[in-house]
């Protein structure tokens, strides 16, 4: 091809396609090539076009970033498909090293990110609003930095009486870091802190619990968990009979 | 009216009708009243129905939700609708207070929140992929807390070397403490770390700007500024005579 390529980097969102923005579904629908991991692939919806689709595994992102780049530029338009936001913990960082690595030979490349609803927005809108004060975003994968890196960070956020957010919290060979961010929690905060577990969000067997933070089943989440913990503001609210969690927008000088 | 009624807290995203998601047109189009801030209300775009508007001012949060919840509690289909993510710094935490102050008078009613893209992830989507490792998100608002409460957990979100985006950083009447969290950023962190101001997100004059952090001008940000605080690892690439920045999805053991 000669035209002009593109890539853009586009997140789905959660997996339930009323949450794919209009600005995501035009691109798809324009697109002449998808790039993905082939399970966020799946999540695609039906399009107006036929783009050629290239499946990858997970963990070659930067390969797959790689593709995206040379198919654009050889004059494709590229969709490359991320579940959530291409932004947070997701593909955008990959291109952009690419990008910071190899400068010149992307320069002319127009390179887009179209962002997307994130778990973490799905998952406290399926229990109410536990992400209404201050929170802090934490990937608990130690595939990129290490489990002390990680400590340090649960910790300044369990300091600040940050909400938290955990991303990755497991994967199928990785369960401990979730186990010890759990605990470490109990360090700071109370027995009674509401805990969200939200599985599989958007797709089919989604299913979502509020739990105490001793309560919590470390062994029930799973990579397609997101986890998010309340701070010491967090409250419950029972309505028919259902668990709803919320953050209050007010904070006292004393933590309670 | 007799019906069975239902609020639903609607985020619109950053103002661009782009960035509405299928969930929330779909609500707003079968609603029979639309309650927000005037502002907001006129970013919802045309509708199939032609909703009852009530407009109010930006500062009466809990007076809105209870005119929301006693609409949709009297048989009608109420759309409660913000800018952004309901979730995040909104209304849904509003309405949650209310619903835990006064639990019998709302137990039977249905409440839903529908989710939004939030500002934060459209500033990162325009300039890069900043938000691409752990991250805070802190409101600089001191109508909630008092800037003691801000000041630490500034400080908590620093000494993790979290990217950090900042909410509300200023208002007509409140200027100061944007000043005083992109001072405190400057004892942490170099003074080159690329800071994002965008401005006006999705609306008409748009505009955004990278800066090094000790070339930021605090009196340029208002409250329809968001302000993201790259960590010690974001990097700023040039592409095609714009600043763009990234945060690399890799952190090393110490920080650089």
């Amino acid at each position: 091809m000669s035209g002009k390529g593109r890539l853009s980097i586009v997140g789905l969102g959660p997996g339930d396609v009323e949450w794919i923005t209009p600005q995501a579904m035009a691109v798809l629908n324009g697109a002449s090539d998808l790039v993905g991991y082939s399970t966020y692939l799946d999540l695609v919806p039906d399009l107006t076009g036929s783009p050629v689709r290239h499946a990858s595994g997970n963990r070659v992102e930067i390969d797959r970033a790689k593709q995206a780049l040379a198919l654009a530029r050889s004059g494709r338009q590229v969709a490359l498909v991320t579940s959530g936001d291409p932004g947070i913990f997701a593909m955008a960082s990959a291109v952009w090293e690419v990008l910071d690595a190899e400068p010149e030979d992307w320069s002319e490349l127009e390179v887009e990110v179209v962002p997307g609803l994130s778990a973490m927005q799905a998952a406290a809108a399926r229990v109410g609003a536990p992400l209404g004060h201050d929170f802090c975003v934490i990937s608990l994968s130690d595939y990129h930095k290490s489990q002390a890196v990680i400590e340090k960070r649960l910790t300044h956020a369990l300091l600040g009486d940050f909400v938290i957010a955990l991303y990755n919290p497991a994967s199928q060979t990785r369960c401990e870091m979730i186990s010890r961010a759990l605990a470490l929690a109990a360090q700071h905060r109370d027995a009674a802190t509401p805990v969200i577990l939200a599985h599989d969000l958007g797709r089919a067997g989604e299913r979502h619990e509020v739990s105490a933070l001793s309560d919590v089943a470390p062994e029930t989440i799973d990579m397609r968990t997101i986890v998010l913990i309340g701070s010491s503001r967090s409250r419950v609210v029972l309505r028919q009979g259902c668990k709803t969690v919320y953050t209050p927008r007010t904070y006292p000088d004393e933590p309670v």
